[in-house]
């Protein structure tokens, strides 16, 4: 895959003027939705001739496409707190701020609404690469003895974000402080359940578990 | 909430005509689409007059809402095998293949793209019904000992399925057995990691977690 004409900057605007096309792209995705929103619009916004996009970008699909890729990477959590535990609460923090963010619902929903067959094959890919910045956390855990080393990290990853887009994209439920707080303990609850405040039904001593060979797993919850 | 007149069987309509005006739903929804299907085709393909449907069901978002309340019900997974791990597999298994069905994924699209204001408060409420008998897995798994009494089970639950709507409804990426069997096995993983098969490094005895209080947990896998 060729990133510099296919992701990024696309060759022949100025930083100025994408910075500007994307903008307004957002914004029209936010007010409008994908459906709706017309390249007219976006020119007309953006202050740039209709025929200046047609060069960069022959489709809305493209264009919208290359506002997704580009759009969000500022926004992303990249928390390195020392410990599993405390990074989960971090990033699961950071990614209920990012989608409360009217632009990252709206991105949310154009890919779950858009109809358009290349629109959707190239989020698919996207779908694969925008996931990076959270498996670092989960890599660091493996390097540090929190994680067993064959963890899959994608599907933790997935399991991690996915109520997010479930709940903005399908079921509706909010995606408030009250759910960050229940997804970051429950997620770290099946991470390592806390021996230390319960035991099962019969076990002679629940400590025990805290004097096993388990390692390090700092833990600042509850 | 007035079960008789807003979910299943609305009053004056025979088992059979309701039975088919839900499946020419269900077949409009996989061909069509929500935004698509009108209450004309409804009526022509279920062979029933469309004053009928207007008796019965005010909107198309009232008529849709009935079909997605009641229509999956009778292919829920409701796997009771005796142990937490072999209740994800088989729980995971069976919504795999429920969420492969076209009709779900057709159900999982309405619920995704209805912009239906009056639709999508009522999926929101069915969001909240529709988990329960995902819940009872768990239960019973806190009943044994196998979790902690204080288990989230409302977040477990959403954890486990939001891949499969995110999958579906926002990310595009395929919902197949390999899927399958990596959300099984990450989510029981994660909650209990097999000390017998991986030690963090430093440990001395990697094997002592299965000497612990930690209780019986049967695992079938990998």
């Amino acid at each position: 895959m060729s990133e510099t004409t296919h992701r990024g900057r696309p060759r022949g605007l100025s930083d100025r003027v994408r910075q500007e096309v994307h903008a307004a792209v957002r914004r029209l995705l936010v007010d409008e939705g994908y459906a709706a929103m017309r390249l007219e619009d976006v020119a007309a916004a953006a202050g740039v001739h209709k025929s200046t996009l047609y060069r960069q970008w022959a489709t809305k699909a493209q264009l919208v496409r290359d506002v997704l890729v580009t759009g969000e990477l500022e926004h992303y959590p990249r928390p390195d707190e020392g410990s599993l535990a405390a990074d989960v609460e971090a990033l699961v923090s950071g990614l209920t701020r990012l989608f409360r963010d009217p632009t990252t619902v709206a991105f949310v929903r154009t890919r779950a609404t858009a109809d358009d067959p290349e629109l959707r094959g190239s989020l698919h890919e996207l779908a694969r690469q925008d996931t990076a910045f959270m498996r670092l956390p989960f890599e660091r855990a493996i390097a540090r003895g929190e994680l067993p080393p064959d963890t899959d990290v994608g599907m933790l990853v997935e399991l991690l974000f996915s109520p997010l887009l479930a709940r903005l994209a399908v079921t509706g439920l909010p995606v408030d402080d009250e759910f960050s707080r229940r997804l970051a303990s429950t997620f770290l609850v099946l991470a390592a359940p806390p021996a230390a405040t319960w035991a099962p039904p019969g076990a002679a001593d629940g400590d025990a578990l805290s004097r096993s060979g388990r390692g390090p797993r700092p833990r600042a919850r509850r």
